[in-house]
């Protein structure tokens, strides 16, 4: 920690791309530390970062980081397990390390066998994002006054916990902890099930089923766009909770098919009600929505 | 018809809500007819929309109905074999009627077995909407763009296809001709399933879960804030349709749910890629979605 009003002295983020961009822009511009360093694959890219201002430094190899007091790493899902042992191993034992992921049990389970995993790496997963990509459209606002879930449990840190949770509100986040198969199961079913449903409903709007499709279609299936690598990724990460909410997703269209098939309009009018006032919550707690 | 370019001296629309409020003002913009009359069951909002501009004159009940072209009835699908019923019995033989309901086999159906059922109506769907509801946030450009989905048959009169062609078109719309079992197969796929799996997804998303839903949950169910009944009435309605087209969905979660199971990554991306080449295809089509 620098001995100034500043938290961290210098952070290194791992995988400057739209998210790590927006991370390192928002830790200076919140004054959360003083120096940034960028660690990417490709030099030239990051050399263009650092003339956007996104960083202050950039390397290509974590073995060249040197005494930062926290590492951020927000490559994706499939990466994060070697990234972060990377880290921990090229790092000395006071370097603090956290990351953007979107699945948190398979990581913490891998990173807490390893020697120090536990008492410097806390998970963290910052509940933003956007459709665009690359540090170009990196914003310092992207999670002002977004939930960022960390994943203690019983056996964590206390003082790393603290030092962690001090970056991400730090950078305007509003902080929730949950353990980590409680957060893989609570985003299996409102962040991983909505992807996988939408790409399962775009999925059959095949041929010239296309020029019908209007504004519910577009609402309804947007996040299908997505990177498909990138979300079969977090899918096989998370595959367990994500097969128990695709399995209660099935189970919940079947109770509408069987209220349409026996004309039971009373029970369909209930279940489409019973969503609608979970989807108003929702609008309530994010009111620009 | 008039002697002078504007296509229907006059029109009469039953519903005047936000539908029925787009379609008298755009028939007006765009010189499509001389005269709106809106036909509603409040008497004092119809005068407001009088006063607004909406409509040039307003009656409570469709057998004051005199010497119009064509009858647009825009009132909810469960009400529409009533209505449309109603206004072919009100009004003489040389005026047309058609509507703007999501469902239209069981409609026409119901019209068809009427005298001149099949030669005064012809089933319409103008695929636009808005989240907004009543006759204030009515605007003339709804529909500008947007494709209308015409339901002629094979025995069809060939000059009421026409008249009510142009009135569609007059108003600035794109037709496409199905037939209306076609047309409820094809909207069950591309409209009432969308609508139906971000009911099933956001009511899964019970108490405090919901504190973790971010964009994909926003996006994908945003359409399940939709009124309950009123979509009750048009899976109801096209039951048999929303049913078929409901099991696909179950099958295509159920392909998704093998793979994860079986840890089968390539059919993982496959299947996402393909979903998201129709929802790219869906983008190039609407360039402002």
């Amino acid at each position: 920690m620098s001995s100034d009003d500043v938290p961290f002295k210098s952070i290194a983020v791992v995988g400057v791309g739209l998210i790590g961009g927006s991370i390192a822009l928002a830790a200076k511009q919140f004054r959360v530390c003083s120096r940034v360093v960028g660690v990417g694959r490709n030099a030239e890219r990051l050399q263009r970062a650092v003339e956007a201002g996104v960083l202050d430094e950039a390397v290509t190899d974590v073995s060249d980081l040197n005494q930062v007091d926290l590492v951020v790493v927000c490559t994706p899902v499939d990466r994060l397990v070697a990234d972060v042992s990377a880290v921990l191993q090229a790092t000395p034992p006071e370097t603090l390390v956290t990351d953007a992921g979107s699945v948190k049990a398979n990581l913490c389970r891998h990173i807490y066998e390893m020697e120090f995993g536990k008492s410097r790496f806390l998970g963290a997963h910052p509940l933003a994002g956007s459709h665009q990509s690359g540090f170009e459209n990196a914003t310092a606002e992207l999670y002002v006054d977004r939930t960022c879930v960390l994943t203690p449990d019983a056996e964590s840190n206390a003082s790393t916990i603290d030092a962690i949770t001090r970056f991400w509100s730090g950078i305007g986040m509003r902080i929730r902890n949950l353990n980590p198969e409680e957060h893989d199961r609570v985003l299996a079913l409102v962040s991983h099930l909505p992807h996988l449903a939408a790409s399962a409903v775009a999925g059959l709007a095949e041929g010239e089923l296309i020029d019908f499709a209007a504004t519910g279609f577009r609402d309804t299936t947007r996040v299908a766009a997505g990177d498909a690598e990138l979300w079969a990724a977090i899918f096989s990460d998370n595959a367990d909770k994500v097969i128990a909410a695709t399995d209660e997703l099935i189970l919940q269209l079947q109770r509408y098919r069987d209220a349409l098939q026996s004309g039971d309009r009373t029970s369909l009018v209930a279940m489409l009600s019973q969503a609608r006032d979970c989807r108003l919550r929702f609008q309530e707690r994010n009111s620009t929505e």
